[in-house]
């Protein structure tokens, strides 16, 4: 698949700022970033790296001083490559077999307070023995208890108020989903990205969970189809992978953001559809 | 210094489980483990591997049925090089000028909510314009309004909790550490280790926070010398680091740790020694 | 019916203290005290009122120094007449309509906190119609989320926290129970008392909700047909009637409980039995 | 002093609605109500009643349909008689001599968690020896450690939150109050009601402490003299005293409220006059 996403945001910058962006394209083994721009106004300083943790293009920009309306934009072609398997004798990998880098996926995040919610997961999912269905049944769990309201939590709301709650956004059902996997000792990482059939069009968060042997895509909200994301950044949570950090005295003014095809005859791939078979966006070889 | 370090653990283990340790005393620049050994009773298969973030060395192990008392015991001779430096004109590092691998120990972690406890940081710290005395200022505080007391708290509670708990373990005093410094955007990380002179002799945890060029040690509980301990792990919080991770059935029996020192003449150097220096035991060249 | 209740607690005092408590069976329309006897061992002073809110006898005893084993012994004989009434029509009374003094149970409080719930409340069981089919739906559906785990919860443990943890004991489902209702609009309260069949045996609590014209009684947990209940007290929660307050430096050693009944071919109704039947143990006339 | 009060609220009515309004000055031995009157627009059916707890003129609107614009007017003029009494030898009564009718402001209610506050209490101020300067020595606790910013707190917050997050409205100030009182012990209350000199004009809380053998105002914000406040409602907080609970559809539009004094030469008594003299407005003779 071929999409063509944007990003438009801008802020007021009334002192000395530094703000770190989570907003290119990966590019990843499954994912070709074909042409991409920035285009900073006023011009300022950024660098762009990797965190210590999750995947991600971290893009650093420093406002040294006040900027009465500062725009990012960012524009990419980027070409996907999803991988669709079939899941259904997929199995959870004990934890002793787990590889080495997979394991802090199963720590508890500041958002994703799995141990607190251990017995509640084990209670609702633990007898479901097949891996996948296990995550699956968390997702309809998700999808039917919480209902996706905009305005109802903020950034410091985290998976354990959600439960309570009943309401969110797509970073919260993110969130629990994440920290029911951990629960049940499946790696499970935040994935946040451009979502073709979003509406209305924003930024998207969903998870991945690692089963048999990759990681699989999972969105609770059923917003849109799995082969039509487009991978930002992965990380144990949205501290990891916030699209903005601002570090300093900036306000957020708005957001734009778009993701179109330019595949013709994209065929949306929905959980319903997708039966037992599952959606991966590799990230390495 | 140099250090004879011992811990004993003991387990019942009621189902296939798997364990992961962190106990091992780390290698680094500054830290030689000259010898050690690991003895497990009944013998059952363990790897060594290094965690996808934080610097430890896991040890995993698999318990594949029933052991009514397993026995990990490990003991080595670390040689640590302290280095003392002066602090006194150590700057915070602007986030601007942060190196990349630093930023992920900016974002809350699961027991350190920096982003629930900024004001407070701000409100307290913000004005202290040295960043080692804004950090010894922490430090000072959360001595003075935070009791340590055993069995008060538990693997649940978080930075947020101990502000109005009052009261806590040497954990829980990092935590809120960690969470002060993060809200100020000073870079910090857990530090667990054995520890010289703790009474009862035990794990230790603490806190390292980066100023100037380097990360240097801050021990809220003021407990033992900064100087006596031995580095087992760093993390972004006892997520990435507690002494164990318990994955299937298993429940903790007992513990004996030791740290001795085989150091003649060892010169504690505790905070009032220190005045305006601070300690660092660097991890990387 | 006829119960004989009994309990004995035990405390040791190191200090001058205050415990106020609340294990006197009440004397209402529909209970009547036979007989009852109060021993307390070594004599101190005590007196017995009623608080300013909710219904109970609650007896103050004084322990003006040192006391290496206070016992408290209470035992009484007591009737009660509960009233079973064809609840199927039973209707929620609209807020317009409630009786003055019944406001304030629809009112949030320490270990309800039916503000915080309502969202969760409203979706799960808002488009039940039936009053009483709705507070049976709450409480099935706490029955089936909530698992009786002694040892899971503590003295600060409310209804919000229980949601999630999954785990609790009578007084935790109780206070779920409560603001749920609360929730709805539907004035709810605390009950506590002696229970007939409860295993082990204790002092228990349930719940009870104000539909049509009276005080139904609701028990979540399952454990003791509802006729088999003699009242202690009643209030917003067990704030209000818990089985000991302490005030000064005493700490609990053990507590014994019973309660048989005299009543021959006791007809146990349980929620079962009752369909759509409501058992009533008046207060008032 | 003699006082003109005003309070104009409007709600937009988009359903059956059953809205409880605490904004009545209340009728108390040292309070005359020398002339009021209420207007609602559209007329609506009222009832005034008072609460099973606390002290309150409710008063129920029930609006059975949709309206545009609710509009609530109340005026009054009231007299109001300050004792100033010499608090500086005031006691703490001990829980064994205290009015039963006082034992229920001893415990925690839904938003003052005094259970969950103790030990911060009782190490901040458990070792000052006099009463009244323990209260004081709250209230300056809270000045000087919770910053007076509208908008930061809602409906939920509760004292507990106050504490970590450092900023709140009068309301947060009087249950933090509240709730250091009662974990020492010292019954308190939550007062509401209208206050000259508040700027801007609005609604005001503070709480009441019984020392000695009365209630003595208190008020951590430092925003008006102790002299100048009329009494709406006391309660256990403001699940008890809440401006307007709002059952049903309705939606809070605006307020307007003013008090005035027509004493000439008013004397404002602050804390800083009073010095060691406290404030009472009795409620009872």
């Amino acid at each position: 698949m071929r999409f063509r996403v944007n990003s438009t945001l801008t802020y007021q910058v009334t002192g000395p700022s530094t703000l770190i962006f989570s907003i290119h394209a990966l590019r990843t083994v499954s994912q070709q970033v074909v042409k991409e721009s920035l285009d900073i106004t006023p011009g300022v300083k950024t660098d762009e790296f990797v965190s210590g943790s999750g995947e991600s293009r971290f893009m650093r920009l420093v406002a040294p001083e006040k900027i009465d309306l500062l725009t990012v934009h960012y524009e990419a072609t980027v070409v996907t490559h999803c991988t669709v398997i079939d899941a259904k004798d997929l199995e959870r990998v004990p934890v002793q077999y787990l590889d080495h880098e997979l394991i802090s996926y199963l720590f508890p995040s500041r958002y994703c307070q799995s141990d607190k919610l251990a017995r509640m997961a084990w209670t609702k999912f633990g007898s479901i023995g097949n891996a996948y269905e296990r995550v699956v049944a968390i997702t309809d769990w998700i999808y039917e208890n919480v209902e996706y309201v905009s305005g109802t939590t903020d950034s410091t709301t985290s998976a354990y108020d959600i439960v309570t709650l009943g309401a969110g956004v797509c970073r919260d059902f993110a969130h629990l989903g994440i920290a029911f996997c951990r629960a049940l000792n499946i790696p499970a990482r935040y994935f946040t990205g451009y979502a073709y059939q979003l509406v209305p069009q924003d930024f998207h968060a969903c998870f991945e969970a690692f089963i048999g042997d990759r990681w699989i895509l999972f969105d609770a909200t059923r917003l849109v189809p799995l082969n039509g994301m487009v991978r930002i950044a992965s990380g144990r949570d949205a501290a990891d992978a916030a699209v903005a950090t601002i570090f300093g005295q900036a306000q957020w003014l708005s957001a734009e953001v778009s993701c179109e095809t330019e595949t013709k005859d994209f065929q949306p791939l929905t959980r319903a559809e997708l039966g037992k078979r599952g959606v991966c966006l590799e990230v390495r070889p």
